[in-house]
């Protein structure tokens, strides 16, 4: 029997090279927006609507009295209420509640997924990995493990994700793609502890999160299983 | 003293993020362009003419009475004299000759960063390995390494290249470029036998070409320093 493909598009410029139709298209931002959504549905909150741009968040924020938040060049927005971490959205305060959403990096590239007519989007980072990894093998569908980067530059933290993510289900898919067995490789050095890697190699995104007093935020974010849950997208939001 | 600043760009379709004027930019297309120019130069060829059609290689061929020769998809062009194998341009038969070229990535590349304002093209592979890193030491400038992989996806030859060349010249730079150290991480893993490690990741170009039977030309395109030249990029043709 053939096994379906596995592949990685280590950025958001390189996706339009892969046929996102027909696939699962997983959506990778790990610091810190598909860390933080599975964090927020993890702890209860109903849905998050991940928007594209700071004023349709407090639209939408407005309109429906639902929770603003997000990101720009890892600060909160002005005009939004929350930021992008985590430990913003502890069960007693996001439970039952409805969150929008909008980051640098991964609400975009979800948008991105979306309009070239992907159909199955789900967002994975070490926090839901197992999630994400069981769902892959069992629907036996084609995979396309899209990394957000860093404004559509490759960055260490995803490409780590997408190698772990081929270094567990590997044996269950075709995988004819050099970015996959790189990320693969990557994540076989870094794994026996990833946050240690992320100091030592002084990656891009270790450098500006630290800056901001953020490590505890990081290796929150490097942990695997805290938050197990599968967000996918349905109807511009996603749940679990 | 400020150090150079040092940029891998992994991908032709994410050149543009960077900034090619006043760099000395290295296109690297290990399989096999990038080797096949060191080579030819090495063996005395007078220049080499790299277009961008096939077209144009046999109008150019015909015009200047030179030598024709590139590839699409791994095999010579239909129209052309020669194919783009190091082993086809030894030194009794391409010294004092005019070679135009034409390859599915490496070519392209190069043109891609005229059309984007580069001043200073070079080019790079293991052959030439130590005349590049030589070169952009001395020339404290800064660098971008630019992989052509192929069709716009990353692939692990030139991103290896692209990883030693880190790992050779890292001290003389300042490196805040996540895409230099997952490349420099994935050479350190490689690089006690590289033609190795192609085999055991399977990766895509070995897969391709052993397909059709070049082995021996993978094999030549990882070995250093066989073709001790910088071949530039001065008046629409490579010199040294």
């Amino acid at each position: 029997m053939n096994k379906p493909s596995l592949y990685t598009s280590l950025s958001p410029a390189v996706l339009h090279l892969y046929n996102v139709r027909d696939c699962v298209v997983v959506v990778i931002d790990i610091l810190r927006a598909t860390s933080t959504i599975a964090t927020a549905l993890y702890n209860g909150a109903k849905s998050i609507i991940p928007v594209d741009s700071v004023e349709k968040c407090m639209r939408l924020g407005r309109d429906m009295e639902c929770i603003t938040a997000g990101e720009r060049d890892g600060k909160i927005a002005e005009g939004l209420q929350y930021g992008n971490s985590s430990f913003d959205y502890p069960r007693n305060f996001i439970e039952g509640k409805i969150l929008v959403l909008t980051t640098t990096n991964g609400t975009k590239l979800l948008h991105m997924a979306v309009a070239k007519g992907a159909t199955e989007i789900i967002t994975g980072s070490f926090l839901n990995f197992s999630a994400v990894c069981d769902h892959l093998i069992k629907e036996k569908k084609n995979v396309i493990l899209a990394c957000a980067g860093w404004k559509d530059k490759v960055n260490i933290e995803d490409t780590l994700f997408a190698g772990a993510v081929v270094s567990r289900i590997k044996e269950h898919f075709e995988i004819n793609c050099d970015a996959s067995k790189i990320a693969n490789c990557l994540y076989d050095i870094a794994k026996d502890d990833l946050y240690e890697f992320m100091k030592k190699t002084d990656a891009s995104h270790y450098h500006r999160l630290t800056n901001f007093g953020l490590e505890k935020d990081i290796r929150h974010c490097l942990t695997e299983d805290l938050a197990d849950v599968l967000p996918y997208y349905v109807d511009e939001r996603l749940v679990v």
